[in-house]
This record gives C-alpha cells, structure tokens and sequence, in this order.
C-alpha cells in the first residue's frame, strides 16, 4: 500500500477547503439577511467579495488542475467518476472567469441586495434599476465566457440544472401554458365566492412559530442541525453539514402565511439534511439540481400540507394554538388553504396560479438577456404581461417586478427550476404513494415512511447523476408535467 | 510624486485584509455563541481554525516582514510611527508561534467553549478539567515561545495589557486587598437588613429589551452600526467598522440582571464605536488594551448606571414598562440596585465585593501557569479561597470555578484587567467631572457631554498610546487605585 495520497484524495482535500469557504459566505450571507445591522452593509461586501475571490483562486489553482487532470486518469468507481466529472465541469466553468470578475459579481450583489431591498420597500423601481443593469451585464459576460449553443440564458441555466436547455424547457413550458392558465382561470372563477376572511384575526407571532417549529419537528426536520430565522424574503441556507437555516416571514393576521412558507423551507432542509454526509464537501455530497431541490419543498409544501390527512392532524394543534380557530371546521380551513385566487406575488400565489408567474419571469429573463427588453422597460412589460396571464394589473413594482429578491442575487436563469419543480414534486408524490406502506401512512399523517422513501431514492443520491437521470432512475422517466397538471386539477377542480 | 505606494502604505493594505479576516472570524464566533444549533459546533471549529490559520500565514508572511522592515526605514509621523511600533510588537508575537500551534489553540477553544457551557449547566468540572488541561498547556507553550522576564502570566497578560507587569499588578493588588476587603465587609454588614425582593416581579424578557434599548441608544449606541443579542456569557464582539454586537442574558425575575448587562456592554460598544473610522484595520483604529476598554464598561455600569441622577430619568420610565414598580420610590430603587452583599457570581457581584473576585482568580491562574496549582485541584482551591475573601462557599462549582467563559476561550491573564478597568473607570469619570458642564450636565442625566470627553480623551485615540500613557496623559497620572476606593466608600459607607 503506498502512503502517497492518489490524485483524487488530494482534489478532495482542496474540494473540502473550497466548501468550508463556501459554508464560511454562507454564515456571512445568513447573517446580512436576518440580523446584520444596516450600517454592516459596506463592509460585509467587502468581506463576502474576499472569501468569493479566494474560492475563486483556489477553485481555478493550477495544484486543483494538476491533481484534477491526475484524478482523470486513475480507476475509479461510480462515486469517484461522477465526483471528477463534476470538478472537471466546475473547474471548466470557473476559469472561464477571471477572479476580477468574481469580485466584482460578490460585491455588486451584496450592493443590490441592500437596494432591492430598499426600493421594494418604496416601490422605486428607477432606484433598482442601475444596480440590474449592472447584474444583467454581469450575467451577459458570465454567459458569453461559459458559452451557449443557443442563447445567453442556457449558459446561466446550466448552473442550476445540469444537462437543461433553454429551448426544451420554453417548449414544455409552451405546452403546458394554455392548459395552466384554464385551469388556473376554472379553479379562480370556482372559487370567487369563497369569502377572503375566513381564517381572519390575530395570530401572534410567538405563537406561530409555536407551531411552526412543532410542525417541521414532526415532519422529521432536525432542530439540533439547523434553526428557522425572520427575514424579508425566505430561504435555505446550509452553514456547515450540521447546520441548516431556514428563515420565513410573518404575517399578523394570517398564520399560514409563515407555516407555508416554514412547510417549503422544510422540504428544502430535509433534503440537505439527508444528503450523504460521508460525501459532504464533495459534489455527491451536494444536491443535484434546484429542480430537484425544489420538487422536496413543493411536495411538503403542497402535496403533503395542503391535504386533508395533515390537517386532520394539525388543525386541533392550530386550534389549540390560536384558539379564536375553534369554530372552523376542517371543510371550511381546507377551502380557505386551497383557494384558487389572482393575486400580485408569486410566494403568496394558490397553487393554480403559481406557475403563470413564472412562465412570465422566464420569458423576461430570456429577453432582458437577448437585449430584446431594456431594463427601463421592465416595469411596463411585466404589468402588462401580467395582466394578459392573470387578467389584473399590478397596483405597484412592489407587487409587479420588484417582489422577488432573486434578480438582486444575480440568480437570472434560476425561476424556471420552480416550475420545473412542481413538475417533479407531482410526478415524485405520485411514485412514493404506489407503495401501499407510504399511501397508508401518509392518508394517517405519518410522514416518516415518505420521508424515508425521499432519503432512499433522492436526498442519499446527492449529485451522483444528473437530475434528468435521477427521475428517470427513481420514476422511470424524466420530467413529466402531466402529473402536477392531474394534481391541480383534482385538487381545485375536483376531476 | 511617486506612483509606487511606500511600504508603510502597503503594510496597511496587508493589515486591513488580515482585520477583514479577523472580523469574518468574529461574524463566525458571533453566531456560534447567538443561534448557532448545537450540531454545528465540530464544522465551526473547523471554519474558525482555518481562519485562524489563514491570518497567521498573513501575520508571518515573508510580505509582510519585508514590508516592515522598509516601513522601519521610512520616515513617519506620529500615527505612523505608532501602527508600525504595533505591526513589529505583532509581528513578532505571531512569528514565535507555529502555525500548527494557532491551528490547534482554535480548534481547541472552539471545543473547550462548548464543553464549559455544558460542564457549566450540569456543574461538571470533571467533562470541563481536560479541555482546561489542554488549554493550559498551550497557554504556557505560548508563554515560553514569547518569552517574559518574571513568570508565565508575563507574556500573556502583554496580550491584554502593552507594557504592563505580573509583579506590578500583584504589588497593587496587594497594597489594595485589605482595604477592599475591609470596604466590602463593612458595606455588606451595613446592607445587611435591607430585604432580598426589594424589585421581585415578572418582567417579561420583550419588555427588559424595550428598557434595555432606550437607554443603550439614549447613551450614544448607534443601533444601525449594532445590536443587543441573547447568550449565556455576555461580551461585545465587532463584526466590521459599522457592526458593533452586543449580548446580554436575561433573568425573568430581574430586569436590573439585563440591563446593567447592557449598560456594561454599550460602554464597551460606544468605546468601539468612538474609534477613529480612517484608521480602521490598523493597530492605531483599535482598542488600546483591556483595562481601558473594562474602564468604559465600568463607567457607564456603574458610575453613570447605578447613579440617582440616572434613576432620577429613567426610574418613571421602567415603571411605564413595569407597572408593578409604580409603587417604589426612588431611595428605595437605588438602595436595591447598590446593595452590598456576598454573592458566589462575579458578573452579579456588587461593587463591593466585585474585586475580592478578581484577586481570586488572579492567584489562581497565576499559580496553574506556573505549575503550583493542578487542574484538578482548581475547585478545592477555588473554594478555600472564595471562603477566605468572602467568608461563604460556593454551593457547586457552576456557581465556582464554572461560573466565567474565560478560560474555555482560552483568556488566561485577561482577568486581572477587569479590576484594573475599574480602578481606571473611577479615575476617568472623577476627571471628566473636573469639567464643570459636564458635571452638570451628568447630574441631569445628560451624558452626551460625558460621552464627548470619552471620545475626543480616551476612543479617538485608539491604540497610538500604550494605555499607561494614555492614562497619564488624560489624568496626569497612570492607573491610581485610590479614586476607586473612594468611590467605594462614598457610595456604600457614605464616606
């Protein structure tokens, strides 16, 4: 035996640094979004740009070269190969970018996230608008240096969903639309009579994080690996392997709001949670694809938190909790969750109209990015866009084009994998509850055998295969909308 | 002029990254003391430990020492002359010390804080002695590679304290021991009679926060470069130029725990904040040593905190909050809060006795460094001695050699500074008061000219001055035991 460590333990090692840098801009991040004073905002950016700009030099470092070449040519089984291929890709991907270019994405971001952040709260597009012209001129240089067969946004999809192209997602996405926005129409006109205040009154906020918290518990999230933090627009976050930050938002006077919310930051969580922890640091170690990902957030959310057995379970909790509940029955609460209503933000949209929101983000992406819409243009384009797919205008740009923090991250390309999600949620649910054990369970609001059944075929996968490959792996084939759309439609049209 | 940036010019620049690091190191310890859950702690002393290493490299680099010994060479002003004596008395410091070593003091610190707060809860010496071991060991490995004249406590109180002396402190000590003892014995048996439950009450912890941050920004503290968390052990950490974080801890059945918690840590945070901002990341934009800095801590506590023409404000304000204390007047509020009395906790010592804690542990330290006193011999002695000083013994040893964080941070040689601050405290205030305005202005509870005389003597400074230089120079005299003593007696035998 030599002692000599081959070519692909020393590229771990170096991965692993890389990824407790990472983890280190992630403390960092969390920290400016929940608790960060506003006067830490300068510096922050100073500090988050340093620790991009190091992963950077080590990420595209010739010792990363020469041990990734040697990794390439030694043996190696199927979770070393899908390991190199992923460093080759990363590798490839970073050295297309000079590290000037990475500072300046880190800081300009920092910067924007601040203003986003500012201009929603005042509704002041023109205030956004400098800092996404800077985004979208990062992103353009990102694209052009990484390269595209077809159009700029393939280059920055490709980040998010390995193997996806922008064509066969806009082909999907064109296929489904019409058939989306009747559903969405019937399930809307449905429901108009529902009154809008049927859960109305004051939910403390102490107490719904009560419940929150005893809920995420209860569907197997680990509160000794991770947290649930406030801020303006939720996520998930992982700071090491062991810790896990999810944060939400509240709302006064409707407590499903932020246990929606806490439901699909969950779903997130889990899944990092139940990533192979042997491989952490590691590509394997790291989940697949944001498609993927959100497919777990949208199945705790939607398919397991809207239904009837989970609220048989939890609405005596509820009522317990927030005791003014006591009179509503299960019917009355199960309309009122699943209400089919237009509305203006896409985080707070019924399942019916979520995905118009993002087949019209997806195309204003494509367009801003082509140089077919000015950012001065935005606004108007997406009013009305809008009112063409939901029949409304938006009041304001905090409830039209600035709601999303997403464009302020730099994360352009990245809205698609939602839907995308919702696609895969359905058809992974769907496959899970062909076990009779898990159906059984589930219809009793025992989620552990589902949960379970994720681990197996998804979160313990991580990275291994491509996400197409995975769904094919685990549902024997790809991505398939046919299966979210028989879900809306049972769900709000009863068929 | 010259295009080429002097060397002095780019040691700053070296340094400035070298802070960048150490404040995302303090982002990191921030968090880990604050929200971090507790499966975090063996990544985040692996994230820590990196960083440590990361600014070791720096401080050592062959860079760095080049451009240091130019920077010697070149001509200066006072400023510069004081940031490059720093850079030199750092320098050296650093290169004693292998990497390996640094690397393994945060590892180790990371781990022994954990474990001190779980020994801590369960009163367990025994899970907390062998990370004490090993603390100890490094501390005196690092001692002997500094090198010092007299003893161990030497070298590491040079951390804390430039240019001060083990033997100096304890004559000090020594001149002022019975005089304390006699203070707090004669102040205790004068309090004797006055009730425990003078301010027995609930006091709901949101509340406490409102008080605590009225009064913290009515002092000065600027909220939006800042703010108050929750932890076990309560400190002042920065994060940035413009992120100053305090902690406190809270008791339900005693809003003064938390406040004087917080009004000892906003001195400590005006300190910071007061700091010359263009000479941020250089030795000179700095805290000068721990004694001045406990000095801030101390004056704002004790001589403003506990003052009547503080309560004289603020007492009908806590009564808005706490309508319970609507019935206390004012005599009756201020002999509660500065009752003499024998307590097993040196954070919730009274000023009397505060001291005998800190002579204490002074000893004791000095005596494990020096290899007179066994680790596992520190309870026996801890006791003993609390018995001498204090004339009780401490139930457990939460409430004895567990009770301080200090020594699970790896902060042997700090303690001694704390008595030191408030011999400086009194002395600093009774000199301040010498300005007729800002006499009177403090006997109206308006402390912003006080606050004005802090910053223009003692913050703006930073660290151009050795501290007993600074202290001169203020006060015409260096750290005078005497102003305390007789503060002591005037406020607890009316002398």
């Amino acid at each position: 035996m030599s002692s000599t460590p081959s070519c692909y333990d020393s590229l771990c090692t170096k991965n692993r640094e890389i990824t407790l840098l990472a983890n280190t801009y992630n403390v960092l991040d969390w920290d400016q979004e929940t608790y960060m004073p506003s006067g830490g905002i300068t510096y922050r950016a100073k500090q988050l740009a340093w620790l991009s700009g190091k992963i950077h030099e080590l990420r595209t470092s010739e010792s990363f070269r020469d041990a990734l070449e040697g990794a390439e040519e030694e043996n190696s089984d199927a979770t070393q190969a899908a390991n190199t291929r992923e460093f080759r890709h990363h590798y490839e991907r970073a050295t297309k970018l000079p590290q000037s270019l990475v500072e300046k994405d880190s800081e300009v971001t920092s910067l924007a996230k601040a203003a986003w952040a500012e201009a929603r709260e005042k509704s002041d597009f023109a205030s956004f608008a400098p800092h996404l012209t800077q985004l979208l001129d990062i992103a353009r240089k990102k694209s052009e240096l990484w390269g595209y067969e077809d159009e700029p946004y393939d280059a920055l999809l490709e980040n998010y969903e390995r193997g996806a192209k922008t064509t066969e997602v806009a082909t999907v996405f064109e296929q489904v639309s019409d058939e989306l926005t009747e559903t969405a129409q019937a399930a809307c006109d449905k429901h108009q009579s529902i009154p809008d205040n049927l859960l109305q009154g004051h939910y403390p906020i102490s107490d719904q994080q009560i419940l929150n918290r005893e809920i995420a518990e209860d569907l197997g999230f680990d509160f000794s690996r991770g947290r649930i933090d406030t801020t303006t627009h939720p996520f998930c976050t992982n700071l090491g392997p062991d810790d896990h930050r999810l944060t939400t938002r509240y709302l006064e006077d409707d407590f499903t709001s932020s246990l929606f919310g806490v439901l699909h930051e969950t779903g997130h969580g889990l899944y990092e949670q139940g990533l192979p922890s042997e491989q952490h640091g590691l590509p394997v170690g790291s989940a697949v694809s944001l498609s993927i990902h959100e497919s777990q957030s949208r199945l705790w959310e939607n398919h397991v938190g809207r239904s009837r057995a989970f609220w048989t379970k939890w609405l005596p909790r509820a009522q317990e909790i927030f005791p003014h509940l006591t009179s509503l029955n299960l019917d009355t609460f199960l309309t009122s969750i699943n209400r089919a209503k237009k509305s203006y933000i896409r985080v707070e949209a019924d399942e019916s109209t979520y995905d118009l929101h993002i087949i019209l983000r997806f195309g204003l992406e494509r367009e801003m990015l082509n140089g077919e819409l000015e950012v001065k243009d935005v606004p108007e384009a997406w009013n009305e866009r809008f009112k063409k797919l939901m029949g409304i205008t938006p009041p304001d740009d905090a409830h039209g084009c600035l709601q999303d923090i997403h464009w302020s991250m730099g994360g352009l390309g990245y809205f698609s994998t939602y839907t995308l999600g919702n696609f895969n949620a359905a058809q992974l649910y769907h496959h899970a509850l062909q076990d009779k054990e898990i159906a059984h369970a589930c219809a009793q609001a025992d989620y552990s055998p589902l949960l379970g059944w994720l681990q197996n075929n998804i979160h313990s996968k991580g990275s291994a295969l491509f996400p197409q490959q995975l769904m094919k792996e685990v549902t024997g084939e790809g991505t398939n909308a046919q299966f979210h759309l028989a879900h809306l439609k049972q769900r709000f049209l009863g068929a």
